[in-house]
């Protein structure tokens, strides 16, 4: 690898030369909008992985749990986020630690883009999707019913 | 741990609620300048940690080097950074990389506030310092020579 690799510049708006731009998901897999997915550090050496997920305005993640962890930087603009039973307002540079098998899904509500850095482990499970009677347990709480709505 | 300590909100610039803004190193134990650390994730689910180090105007890190890796994003402002041979200017939000056993230091050169985000393993050797020796070959190159003396 040449020296010069070891520098990625930032090229426009939380864009990196020699980062993939890519699709948060395979189309279909699950629900999610208008979001996108740049994997800044994958390497052999580290235990994490650090990937930056942007979603454009009215976009979100897919709302889902899973056994390993996830560490959140936000990194820019603002929007909301569920942890559990709790919906917040974030903004960078806030932090968000979504814990072991805890329901999670990131909103962009405030009419701009809202990206966020994730690490996570290189080693990790499978995201689980709500069952139907899930999410009916989930809206139950009428602030994750109108964050879903949102 | 209380739900609501999963998010951690911004207060002021680049603090954090619940976050300790602690020295650089311990001092006296290597050169530094002017450099604040504060640890965003250190989690036993995870295995690699994230800080946030901030330089102020004319602050530096400590020129090193060491076996484990770090995943580097600028999360504030801009300054120059040497990776082995190699002075670059680095700003937010670009990326560096220091492979195993590469000298590497950050210096707050352009008059403001420089932050970055280090994603590094929990598990990891000790740092080096160069000898007296190693910083005479270092010096060789004027470039590395002109970043020292900024």
């Amino acid at each position: 690898m040449p020296e010069g690799s070891n520098f990625r510049q930032p090229e426009g708006d939380f864009r990196w030369d020699g980062v993939e731009l890519m699709a948060y998901k395979e189309e279909g897999s699950a629900p999610f909008k208008a979001i996108t997915r740049q994997v800044l550090f994958a390497r052999p050496e580290l235990g994490c992985e650090l990937r930056y997920f942007e979603m454009q305005p009215g976009g979100h993640s897919t709302l889902e749990r899973h056994g390993h962890v996830h560490a959140v930087t936000i990194f820019r603009g603002r929007g909301l986020c569920l942890v559990g039973s709790e919906v917040r307002e974030v903004a960078a540079p806030g932090l968000v630690y979504i814990p072991p098998m805890t329901w999670h899904q990131f909103r962009a509500t405030a009419g701009e883009p809202f990206g966020f850095l994730c690490m996570v482990n290189a080693q990790r499970d499978k995201p689980q999707l709500p069952s139907e009677d899930e999410l009916r347990q989930l809206r139950q709480n009428p602030a994750i019913a109108a964050f879903l709505d949102t």
